[in-house]
């Protein structure tokens, strides 16, 4: 199989795709999306049978439990699936929203017009859920799509890719809007990253080590998210019962989350008094701390963090604690070792709150409340192809806007320039 | 000199500044952006006199009269820096501007924030009037900029650099915000495109193949404006005398410019009877026509197109022309040889003129208006760093709110995630 070859012309019927795709309009759409999970509901046995050969191949190859846990088809997996497609069609349609159209002193009526990126290259790992969820998104926002999942789900891709698109057919949509890579060789991906006539975007989704082989790589502009080290500030004047119960939950409503707090900074002012109130709810749920010097005063049981844990996402029940003198101070550690993912302030000082919102420089910033809100579901977006810590095109949470972007129209009656 | 060394040291310098300045208030940007422009005026002998320098070395060096004209300081021109700098100061500050607040169901108020993007690398050819342009935008939108002009203009670049920070100074905000290049070494760019870690955005100002340079090798994201093959189509339906005064304005009224239409797309059946107008009004101002077979049998004496004309930017007084079966002809060959940058339809039907709206993708889609409103002070922009062919964050002109991304804001009162 010539690689260069197939890919180009996945590329080159993706970008024909993207036309039809961009015209189409939110009815087709929606029909597709529902007959998309019909499908996958109706398959449901055929996509067990060929998940299984590859849970088979993967613990064949001796991949870890977590690995095949995230690679398992369940029935209430599939279903999720289909829901999640049934969601998608729920929500509106963002292509061909227009806004702010105004007269120009020339006469001319100046607006924008919201329009699908085009083609969107998603690469991902072992979860074959991923399949249907970009295919989703993609669809409503208008764009044709290319996936390339993991090696080890390749025959559940393929399953899913067969339900996908059997769903576009029923809606007379071009089955190239939706196109799964079918070759496991790692040169489809160097091909797809860099198509920049046929790919708009790639959305990688997976551990830091792909995101940053595909950044370094890449030709096409990709939407990239990198680690989530997030801050929890508690300020001088913060109520001590809603820091208390924000650094709590910000750390263990879930561990293994981008969103979750990585490192608290406390203000030396109520250090003395937050603290030991917090290593008992930390230590009830068995999280490990790592302090500073300082924190090692009041707490002289735990342990001393290095430098290295300022700058580790831990994805697990361990914190790492620093006690900083007042707001400066805070935003200077923030500013140093943040991934500008998410961070907040606990604080009933009003300029400071706005300070810390104006200043920190992260994808979300946050007064009084949990960092675990940085979501596309609890902002409101209905679904997330991921959350970008990136500055250029989207940041933060990315749904189906930030799989658009916007042109300029201009409405006139016969004006030149003069 | 170690350029690597040097230009970490400017993306240190300018990471640190762009701190500074993304707190720095409106008054203290405005204050700045108008003593930069006092500190112009008042060296313009200095100005001329290392413009001089420039000018003598590059007459040495054979470049050709338009490169000269372009590099040259006139007293016009320097008065026109200080007066760009000072419109600049007029605009709205797009900083801290908060937009979409609303409550979620979990209680917390979620909004967009607008906020620089951070440090903004600009690199530019001949002209030094680029080197004010582009430091009062900048500075504007608080943004820290690095700028890497032309080595042609290298004595001009320095004399602007020290009026920039004696202004800079005088307002209180650090000179490293806007720093130019001091070596002529190519290098310099090199290191420029690739310091992810200390520059967010490049920004290349230049002929196509300096972007195409950029774009190759950069790491850090680009806004690139490639080339301008700007269409106009006239529709059968269109008002023929609105028709021939765009579609003559659009070629005539500036032909170096990149929203100058290069491509006119004429329905059939209306061809017979517009392209004889048009020809005499071409044929007036001294316009080569090139055309299609079907337009040679209407303008018998004019050059036959070939496929390279359909993909030319002339920038010139020349035009090529095709007669097309209707919309869907027009906008497939608008597909295949567009830059995406302006089109214009001319037509009185309502439903083309939706189509075309929606279905061609390029940064500016017009109806019944010449593609040479394509521009960021037709806009209202103010002033524009450039014109982006991209999709991805701006499109179209880019003025100061595309030197700006928007992060999400949480103000709380307590909420954690249940």
């Amino acid at each position: 199989m010539d690689i260069e070859q197939y890919m180009h012309t996945l590329g080159q019927q993706a970008r024909e795709a993207s036309r039809a795709m961009s015209r189409a309009d939110t009815k087709a759409k929606n029909h597709a999306l529902r007959a998309i999970a019909t499908e996958i509901r109706a398959a449901s046995d055929t996509l067990k049978q060929q998940n299984d050969i590859d849970l088979e191949a993967g613990k064949a190859k001796g991949l870890d439990a977590a690995l095949l846990d995230r690679l398992e088809l369940t029935d209430a997996r599939i279903e999720s699936m289909a829901e999640g497609l049934e969601q998608v069609a729920d929500l509106p349609d963002p292509v061909g929203e227009i806004s702010d159209l105004h007269f120009r002193p020339s006469g001319i009526e100046l607006g924008k017009m919201r329009v699908p990126l085009g083609v969107v290259g998603i690469i991902y790992e072992s979860r074959p859920n991923v399949t249907a969820d970009a295919a989703g998104l993609c669809l409503k926002s208008g764009n044709a799509t290319i996936l390339r999942g993991g090696s080890e789900a390749i025959n559940s891709n393929q399953a899913l890719a067969s339900c996908i698109h059997r769903g576009l057919a029923q809606a007379g949509l071009p089955t190239t809007a939706v196109q799964v890579v079918e070759t496991t060789d790692r040169e489809a991906v160097g091909q797809l990253i860099t198509m920049t006539e046929y790919v708009d975007v790639i959305v990688p989704r997976g551990g830091k080590s792909l995101i940053e082989r595909i950044s370094n790589d890449a030709r096409v502009p990709v939407i990239k998210h990198l680690d989530g080290i997030c801050h929890v500030y508690i300020d001088g004047a913060a109520d001590l019962d809603m820091a208390e119960e924000i650094a709590f939950n910000a750390k263990c409503h879930r561990y293994g989350v981008c969103n979750a707090m990585e490192t608290l900074l406390i203000d030396s002012a109520i250090s003395a008094e937050i603290l030991p109130r917090l290593a008992k709810r930390y230590a009830a749920e068995g999280v490990e701390l790592r302090g500073c010097e300082l924190t090692q005063i009041i707490l002289p049981d735990i342990k001393l963090a290095t430098e290295e844990d300022w700058d580790t996402e831990y994805l697990a029940p361990i914190l790492s604690i620093r006690i900083v003198e007042g707001l400066d101070d805070a935003m200077d550690h923030i500013h140093q070792h943040s991934s500008g993912h998410t961070e907040a302030i606990i604080t009933e000082n009003y300029d400071r709150s706005r300070r810390f919102l104006a200043e920190v420089d992260s994808s979300s910033v946050m007064v009084n409340a949990s960092t675990r809100f940085a979501d596309g579901f609890e902002y409101g977006l209905g679904a997330e192809i991921g959350i970008s810590t990136d500055k250029i095109h989207a940041r933060g949470p990315v749904g189906l806007e930030g799989l658009t972007s916007q042109k300029w129209i201009v409405l006139g009656s016969g004006q030149v320039r003069r």
